[in-house]
């Protein structure tokens, strides 16, 4: 029997703590995962979870719990084994340190650990080529649903499905990428539980989620409505309804970003299907909404900027997006200054000096 | 000496109050209040004032206080004695009942009384002049700062301009129209301490208070940033700033929707007039911003779903304003579900059965 591929994982909320669970169950992969707000808890009690693929597990704990990223590179007595892979499922707030590439760079091999980035949004992968030219960069687009309810507490309440391709690095093997990629979905298959495919095109599916993403999160963050409410907020009576006024052409604008940056066709029918997608008896909540209301940061950069960028570069207008994207960067520095990172009345007073 | 004009003031909050007490301070006014969640603290104790223009008053009381509009309407015994202005300082929600024509409508002498709108936005005399086509309707426009801290405090702490001009119906004699506009003029500047204009140009006023009213207002209430704090947020270092992204676009759609609607031109300067308005070391935050906050209803419909209207029927593309409007009327609806007028549950249930 071979060696168990040896997995670091960073960011063990909802989407990472299955995501663990399902490599260890499928017995190809030995998890160490990195664990922040609820490390002590985890580390004395292990995760309660609920899942629609896996069950309910009760004190299960990965095979290794870590309250920080291990550094693999010291070569001191007591440093970590290499990591055959490296996944990130962390948020991604580029403009809020740190990076991801700071964050993980003590765990990574050169020339050996697979990057794995669980995570949304366009260009997420350029700053860990730059970071790491020898290393393979998975894309990993989930579309999973599971949130953790309380420190520990896991509910997986839509089944996990799993889009993994290369983000191609022309300084790297092709073959070896596309390899590296099939092996991934191989051993995260091992579990029979989950729908996780091979998909070659990283952009296409990427595009696609942003539909929903750079749309239905900034939305509802903004009006502090889950997307059932904003349905129903919508009368189809009135001419002038929000899901008009705002969320068909905020998709659409993604739609001509994708086709003229990507040459990515989506089509017109994934509007309906996305304004739809949320079963209306979930009152689903997007995790830009959740976000807000618990004062985090918000992923709008990869989501909303760099779609804006992409779209604008290639000569689309985009103005409901680029309202979304200006009034996110605002909510963002606010959250900013509530963690102590800006000091208005400081900043008030250089600007009136 | 003549009798003094007898004025209704309906809405007594920061910038309501402020009227009553400058009209008393004329001498030619006497101004029955109607007050609603400070009656009681007022019917006991009177304002307590701080003002820039009429100094510290404490106990202060307008002639009469009022729970309600009264009826002048019936006849019977004890009915008020007709007013000759009924003086609107309430905001304007046109979505959510009552109406102002509603509201004030047993208080309104068919041919006699003087209507005087002291409220944002366009459009806002059309129901009135359908429900008292007998009645002479101005338009005020305020620039004063005023606040109610707690009920029955108020502080101004901006200088009071109002702007008077007559809504010109074509059903009543122009000049007499005109002439009362006037007179309500004197009637207010007889204090001294105000200033208070005669404006034969109501469209030009409501339009110029609508760049800073239809951006700024909704803009601050989305993000939950003041005015300050928005600029701040604001690196003009960086090209997507979201004064950039936002705030100048939106301006420059209601300046094309203004000229393109109502010949009204407003100068291109008018743009960074209403960027740095408001002092920097106030911190100013909107009137939507504080509905926002304390879960009240905002008035986007006059504002912004007016002002998009009267522009996309010319031509003109305001995608920014649209957006905001958008947002603006879910979160109205998100504001009528948390006060019982629309049930989210049952709404969800009735869709999908």
């Amino acid at each position: 029997m071979a060696e168990k591929a040896r997995v670091l994982l960073v960011g063990s909320g909802g989407i990472g703590t299955m995501t663990a669970l399902n490599l260890e169950q499928g017995g190809l992969a030995t998890v160490a995962a990195v664990l922040r707000s609820n490390y002590a808890m985890v580390k004395e009690k292990g995760f309660t979870i609920d899942s629609c693929d896996h069950g309910k597990l009760a004190e299960w704990k990965p095979s290794e719990v870590l309250p920080k990223v291990p550094d693999v590179t010291s070569g001191h007595e007591g440093s970590a084994k290499p990591f055959d892979y490296v996944i990130v499922t962390t948020k991604n707030v580029p403009d809020v340190p740190p990076t991801v590439a700071d964050l993980i760079r003590p765990a990574v091999t050169p020339g050996h650990s697979v990057i794995v980035l669980i995570q949304n949004g366009l260009n997420i992968e350029k700053p860990l080529m730059a970071a790491f030219p020898d290393n393979i960069c998975l894309s990993g687009v989930s579309l999973m649903g599971a949130d953790e309810l309380s420190p520990g507490h896991i509910l997986q309440n839509d089944v996990d499905r799993l889009f993994i391709g290369p983000f191609l690095s022309d300084k790297l093997d092709g073959q070896k990428q596309i390899a590296a990629a099939e092996e991934f979905v191989r051993i995260y298959s091992a579990s029979g539980k989950v729908q996780c495919s091979y998909q070659a095109d990283v952009l296409f599916v990427r595009w696609r989620k942003l539909m929903y993403n750079a749309v239905w999160n900034p939305i509802c963050a903004l009006t502090d409505l889950d997307t059932t409410r904003f349905r129903l907020a919508s009368d189809a009576q009135d001419p002038a309804n929000p899901l008009d006024l705002l969320v068909r052409p905020a998709m659409n604008e993604i739609r001509a970003a994708a086709k003229a940056s990507a040459n990515v066709e989506l089509p017109e029918s994934l509007v309906e299907s996305m304004v739809e997608c949320d079963p209306m008896e979930i009152f689903c909540a997007p995790s830009m909404l959740q976000d807000r209301r618990k004062g985090r940061f918000i992923e709008y950069e990869n989501i909303l900027g760099e779609a804006l960028r992409e779209g604008e570069r290639a000569g689309i207008a985009m103005p409901t997006i680029k309202c979304l994207y200006g009034l996110c960067k605002a909510v963002q520095w606010r959250t900013m200054e509530l963690n102590g990172l800006v000091n208005a009345q400081k900043l008030m007073e250089a600007r009136i000096s």
